[in-house]
């Protein structure tokens, strides 16, 4: 097993696990995907990504509609929208043996200590990634720009794993770094989600006209700060500067529909528990409120539950 | 002068001010009303005010377009929006001379300092008014419930009035009560304002659906419990149990539009400046923070901005 020849399952092939799919098996990697309702087309057309990287299609794919009839391989990639982590652990099951890595690629906060508590024997790491990047059609994702994945390790059992990793995702044309803390980087994360991810929805419309409006644009940067304050309860204070520099950014992004916004659009339950809720639970347990996330977090749980009942 | 002959302008013939100037001729005094848009209907078809108090139909009725063209009143109530304040002092200069009543019937916060400002030789008292009623149509009002006015003096030169003010109203068939304290009684008012206009608008519900949702309900008891705080910071405490009673009685309510809610969707602007902007500012003066509130406020004027686009 070298670096060059890992193999791969991805649980879940939307715009996260079949883009990063996609690069991996450019890279050389085995790649096996696990599907849902797009298992058929699969089968026949294969899978497509648009992206500034080249247009591919691979066909055929390895695609499996359950995780029972899967070959194990190295390295399973949670792609799954958090929304369905309660049955993660049942999913993971047939595919998780002693010392497979679960890489899991999810935005929010503490996906990881439940992984590891649920699967103690298997390696633990996160891959957080920077992607825009929409599922346009069954087996079609359309990657808009960006890609990077910053790695980090739910504990000292994932440090070398990771170059392996890095190597892989590398091979295929992704950015790809190393973050010394999981809390960190996740929190990190969060600095740029709970702020635009929230504000989309609520406000109905895209970053750029977020950043254009100066009462949106002040919000973004309160719920911004509150997230710091958070992440320094939590022990992992923020560097200096490290927010505007998020600011910055976002200003000088393509116009962008954040996940969860396209989630509430499509009627879809959106992220909220983890990456809000739980959040919000971490740092109460240092005695801390965030009361602007509160406030976001609370108008998003009203907004979701009516949107799907219609 | 009588109690019973007491003469009233009505500045603003809308939902608030078309309510109680019916109630206050159905009590005997005289009423001139200025209206905008609806003199000539009002003109040739009188007031319709219909109420659980019994429907009224006031024909002819004294009503300007101009204030230039009134008798002098002893007093003159404040029925517009907040939102025109900017040209209230022109607007009142004809119809204030010494001595003159200027009742407030507006919502928020600091009317009554501007008016004092502007008018140092008139007697501003405050009435707050908690009052269903609306404007269904030129001319025609439609009263759904309650009606109490409660008057406090913006200084002591307003305490020999307010019985008077009380008698004429009650005269009128309205429930009225006199407050000790100016600020006290605008932050009573506000703890059930801010939460419930506020969401009322950024939800797109009435109080009802609030009342009933656990997130929304959860939201609108942490901005009164954040409106508290601005009460006591401005050195007006409410009483141990106020804001309980608040939410009790919002509970028991009639499914209710705040006239917020209906600025809203009629794309007219709504009450920001005053109900939410001047609150924030003056508990800062007192190095308090209102996070909530503050992203709630924010929210509006976004969307605020974009109604009205649009």
């Amino acid at each position: 097993m070298t670096a060059k020849h890992l193999s791969f399952t991805i649980l879940g092939t939307g715009a996260l696990g079949g883009f990063y799919g996609s690069r991996l098996l450019q890279g050389g990697s085995t790649v096996r995907f696990i599907a849902h309702s797009d298992v058929d087309w699969m089968r026949t057309h294969g899978l497509r990504v648009d992206s500034p990287l080249g247009d591919l299609v691979h066909q055929p794919v390895e695609v499996y509609a359950s995780a029972d009839a899967i070959p194990p391989s190295d390295v399973v990639c949670v792609a799954l929208k958090t929304t369905q982590n309660a049955q993660l652990p049942e999913l993971l099951k047939p595919l998780v043996r002693a010392g497979t890595v679960i890489l899991n690629l999810q935005n929010g906060l503490t996906m990881e200590d439940e992984l590891a508590a649920a699967f103690p024997d298997a390696c633990v790491i996160a891959g957080l990634c920077f992607l825009c990047s929409n599922k346009v059609g069954p087996g079609h994702i359309a990657h808009l720009d960006y890609g990077l994945v910053s790695f980090a390790a739910f504990d000292e059992r994932g440090h070398d794993w990771i170059p392996r990793l890095m190597a892989a995702f590398s091979a295929g044309g992704i950015a790809v770094e190393s973050r010394p803390s999981l809390p960190q980087a996740r929190w990190r994360k969060l600095a740029w989600n709970i702020p635009f991810n929230g504000l989309s929805v609520l406000l109905g419309v895209n970053t750029d006209v977020i950043m254009a409006d100066p009462d949106a644009r002040a919000l973004a940067e309160e719920l911004m700060a509150e997230v710091a304050v958070g992440a320094a309860a939590c022990g992992v204070p923020f560097d200096t500067g490290f927010t505007r520099a998020l600011l910055d950014i976002t200003e000088r992004m393509t116009p962008y529909a954040p996940s969860m916004r396209l989630d509430f659009l499509a009627r879809r339950e959106i992220e909220l528990e983890y990456l809000y809720r739980r959040p919000l639970r971490e740092v109460a347990r240092h005695g801390v409120r965030l009361p602007a996330v509160e406030a976001i977090a609370s108008q998003l749980a009203f907004a979701d539950r009516r949107n799907r009942e219609g």
